[in-house]
């Protein structure tokens, strides 16, 4: 295969649809939506069969089996496309969504209108269900779609795309609304990222490492999601029981997510009061705590084990049963260590000080600052989003959770009665 | 000079300047502005000792008049500057703004802030004004900034830097908020839009070629204004006194700007009542017309000088008292040429019919879409933003006129009780 020149045709296709996307109206985008869902769950039979395809060859390949277990498609997988299909034909089409519309001096009036990007290129890793995922959302947005999923999905998304295609023409819109990459050849990636005529914005959905290849390499704008470093920061004036809660639902909730907390920032005041009990239901719950010397001294002396922290402890994202902890001696001291060691992706603050409180809402400069909260919220569903293609730890254009409106821009709208400028 | 190590501790600096900005509070921030306005009266000698010595060296390289001219601080131009930043200072402060707070079902209340973008970088060419007028824009929405100006302007922007370093001062910010680049050397450019960790975004202006090449370059996301080949297009059912006004206005009211329109579409049914009276005005003021076969025929038989237009013509952005004509058959051909030929900054139709009216602002894919006004008010000012920082013709980020808004980001906040995930 030519990949250079099969991209470009992938790329024209995705432009000329992408004009008859933005134009469709809400009722055949969710006609679509619904019809894909339909199809998914007729086809089920040679889904199964394209996804065995798939599994016997990562079996062959030795893959692990939490890579194998993201492969599956399972009955509960594709129940899951399809619940995710309805969920977001229902989500509000955010589409031509007028604002702000005000007269000005000169007599004209003004105001902003919501629009599509354009053409999203995906790029992710084994689940195949992002696939349906990410198209859903960038259909219901008005866009095109250009989808790359990982080579050892290759027959399962194949499939999906298949299923999508007749939905979309049974809803009258260009089957070239979404396309999947037929090839597994590295070089069509290189292409996708390049291709800034055809080709609006990337959102990568994977591992820190395909995110840094991917905007190391790309010429077209991306939505990073790079690493979560969370932190909770218990101040002097935490109400215990929160603080207790909090730190350990942000904990131990779910380990393997880029919201769970990795660091807990403990105010020395309170530090003995609180760390022993934490420790305590950290200790049950199998996680091991990584402390500065305060923390280790105290946690010890409370009976639980406890490993000395190093300074590369304070950057890591563990995403694993393990926790770094340090005593800091108040609000700028914890302030100071989210600055050095954080990623900007979500810190919470618990406290009933209403000053020290305002001052961290006002000073973090993450993309969700909590307080008296979870870190565990920072999340589209909970955000009230309805759906969430990622989440942004960049400053422009889109940061935190990314829904529908993420994947849309504004352009004016002017309207006069034959007005001139003066 | 050892670029790198220079550019390194600009960057460090702006860095942690950025800090502090972020947290500086409204009346700083007008403090400053005013202040540094006072320092620019104050100083009228020294910065036109510093502009003297580089117009003398311009004369010497023989720049061309034009460029003479826009490189000049004369008075009016230091009056401009000082009605600039009071302007700025008048502005509401965006930093702050939390918008759309809203309980979820899980209990906590949910909602974004406005937050700073961090360091701005800017580069632009000759006029040294756009050192005050980018730096105040950037001061007030909370950024630190990095400019770096045309090498033939170093004298005088180095002069105004001064002037902006002791306003800072005297409002108690920090005086490397602002940093005007000391070299001329061309790789400290290189350095600055590839330089991520200390800077969030590049704003250039300048011509094509500029934005081009810093795009290119850039590692850093660039908020990107190409140019602008803006249309009118003059319907079936155009009033036409408001399609001769808003026709003329478009074109001749001022040359050499973006928004100025360049390509005028004629709805053939009504070429023969409209052309005629436009051609007899734009001939008188001077403005050179190129037209398709049917334009040229109905304006020289209409007695005035008419030059065939070619395919190139309708790419190009005059820039220049030239304009291209084209007859087409109705709104849809208006509106593939536009999608073919324009550059997506800003297009508007005359006419009084709602439908089709209603179908050009939905349909056309620009950063402003008009209703019988004149492209030229698709400008900051004239939009209400207060002030412009430049036009974004990306659809990522900031679309159209961008004022302090598009300097800025939202986090979102999260207000709890103690909430734990379920």
């Amino acid at each position: 295969m030519d990949i250079e020149s099969y991209m470009q045709q992938v790329g024209t296709q995705a432009r000329a649809a992408s004009r008859a996307m933005a134009r469709a109206d809400t009722h055949a985008k969710n006609q679509a939506l619904l019809a894909i869902a339909e199809v998914l769950d007729t086809e089920r039979k040679p889904l199964a069969g394209a996804n065995a395809k798939d599994l016997a060859q990562a079996r062959n390949n030795d893959l692990e089996p939490a890579l194998l277990d993201r492969l599956e498609l399972s009955p509960a997988t594709i129940d899951g496309m399809i619940e995710g299909l309805t969920q977001v034909a229902a989500l509000p089409d955010p589409i031509g969504e007028i604002s702000d519309m005000n007269f000005r001096p000169s007599g004209i009036q003004v105001g902003r209108m919501r629009v599509p990007l354009g053409v999203v290129g995906i790029i992710y890793e084994s689940r195949p269900n992002v696939t349906v995922e990410a198209a859903s959302l960038c259909l219901k947005s008005g866009n095109a779609t250009i989808l790359r999923g990982g080579s050892e999905a290759i027959h399962s998304n194949q499939a999906i795309a298949a299923c999508i295609e007749r939905g979309l023409q049974q809803a009258d819109l260009p089957s070239t609304a979404v396309q999947v990459i037929e090839t597994t050849d590295r070089a069509a990636v290189g292409k996708l990222v390049t291709m800034a005529e055809f080709v609006d914005v990337i959102v990568p959905r994977g591992g820190k490492g395909l995110i840094e290849r991917i905007s190391s390499e790309a010429r077209v704008p991306v939505i990073k999601h790079l690493h979560g470093v969370c932190h909770v920061y218990i101040d002097v004036e935490a109400d215990p029981e929160k603080a207790h809660n909090i730190a350990l639902n942000a904990k131990t909730h779910r380990y393997g997510v880029c919201n769970a907390m990795e660091t807990l920032l403990v105010a020395e005041a309170v530090a003995d009061k609180i760390l022993p009990g934490l420790a305590g239901a950290y200790t049950q719950a199998g996680v091991v705590m990584n402390a500065c010397e305060r923390g280790q001294d105290i946690i010890s002396q409370a009976g639980f084990s406890c490993e000395a922290a190093t300074e590369a402890d304070w950057y890591e994202e563990y995403l694993a049963p393990v926790l770094a902890i340090r005593v800091v001696a108040n609000i700028d001291a914890a302030m100071d260590h989210i600055n050095t060691y954080g990623s900007q992706h979500t810190e919470s603050i618990v406290t009933e000080n209403y000053s020290i409180g305002r001052r961290f809402i006002n000073e973090v400069d993450s993309s969700s600052v909590m307080i008296n909260a979870s870190t565990r919220f920072a999340d589209g569903f909970e955000y009230g989003l309805g759906a969430e293609i990622g989440i942004s730890t960049d400053k422009i254009h889109a940061r935190g959770p990314v829904g529908l409106e993420g994947l849309t821009s504004q352009k004016y709208i002017v309207l006069g009665d034959g007005h001139i400028r003066q």
